[in-house]
């Protein structure tokens, strides 16, 4: 059985949502970073880069959001995820999800894991005055050449839009007002409606 | 035909090693970050972010790079750049790659393309300072944790050891000395003596 490590608030959710978008059976063990779980040796013995989330499959522990989807994807066809037969399509759904991890998620960190990149206490909240602006212009990205409508890929769901939704939850903490990007609040909003995001998001907070 | 966006010195060399490795037919365009190529319209219409690479292909564009990769194997299964059949090999492919593209080059990318994240100069200079220890990290995780030697997912060669390969061609620049990490140090020098490695460096030097 798959098993999910997670802390709450964080892109694990990503994948919670698509485990239970594909009917996985699976269980979840929370990481608490208050505690400072995610260094301590029993959770380094499972990843060792100190950083939720982690998958524990039959095979192994697989890491990196991305790469943990397009499994996700894999390993359950039958719920048509991702387009598994066609290169480019695949290709591009796996662009939009590295572009939310390289991009997207890196300048979002740049507000509370600022520490990760610099020393300097005034360096820290220098990046935290950036960050509305970078956050903001991956949104317009997002917005105008990214975002088809109604989900990502247009009229099929696929394991771009878990993503996108995790990313859309940190939009006002990150200074960004969300009226701007009509198509990712109104893609935020019709998530929220699922009961697969429901189901994880009741898991993680419960 | 199959057109690489490139810029030299940049993360494009991985992909336009895997079009060599994959015996792919290909053209490719040289982008001039110097002259601001990647902001002027006409490469604006190919790729909206303003980065290479960018792989034009006969369905449409694609960009970043674990998705490139990931569609050059793809596209070219002869060539068994990544393990196809199996999800969750496929899916350590990918982690490595996604690690590269989300936790390394955005580390490495502190020392001269601090202005994304901030714009105090005082800040861009404190960046720099951490990068030594940022990437030095990195390579920390890669050589005890993720590099199985000879190639980076052990035996057999897959689109991991070209990106690997092209990241570490700036581990001087970066402050981090290469001799703290032998298994990395040989992977460098191994694909150097590819003829593949060796042509794609040279059409990119040309």
């Amino acid at each position: 059985m798959l098993k999910l490590y997670y802390a709450a608030h964080t892109c694990s959710l990503a994948s919670h949502i698509a485990l239970n978008d594909a009917g996985a059976t699976y269980s979840t063990v929370r990481i608490s970073f208050a505690d400072d779980e995610q260094r301590k040796p029993e959770y380094l013995a499972i990843n060792p880069k100190a950083r939720v989330p982690a998958l524990v499959t039959g095979k192994g522990v697989l890491t990196e959001t991305p790469s943990m989807l397009a499994f996700i994807a894999q390993s359950f066809p039958q719920a048509r995820l991702a387009p598994l037969d066609d290169p480019f399509l695949f290709a591009q759904v796996q662009a939009f999800n590295s572009y939310l991890c390289s991009t997207l998620h890196v300048a979002h960190a740049h507000r509370m894991r600022g520490h990760r990149w610099v020393d300097d206490p005034a360096a820290i909240a220098a990046m935290q005055r950036k960050v509305p602006e970078t956050v903001g212009a991956c949104y317009r990205l997002i917005e105008d050449k990214m975002l088809e409508g109604p989900w990502v890929m247009g009229d099929t769901y696929t394991i771009c839009d878990p993503y996108l939704f995790t990313m859309a939850q940190w939009i006002e903490g990150d200074g960004v007002d969300p009226s701007l990007f009509p198509k990712v609040r109104d893609h935020r909003r019709r998530m929220s409606e699922r009961p697969q995001v429901q189901n994880a998001v009741a898991e993680e907070l419960a």
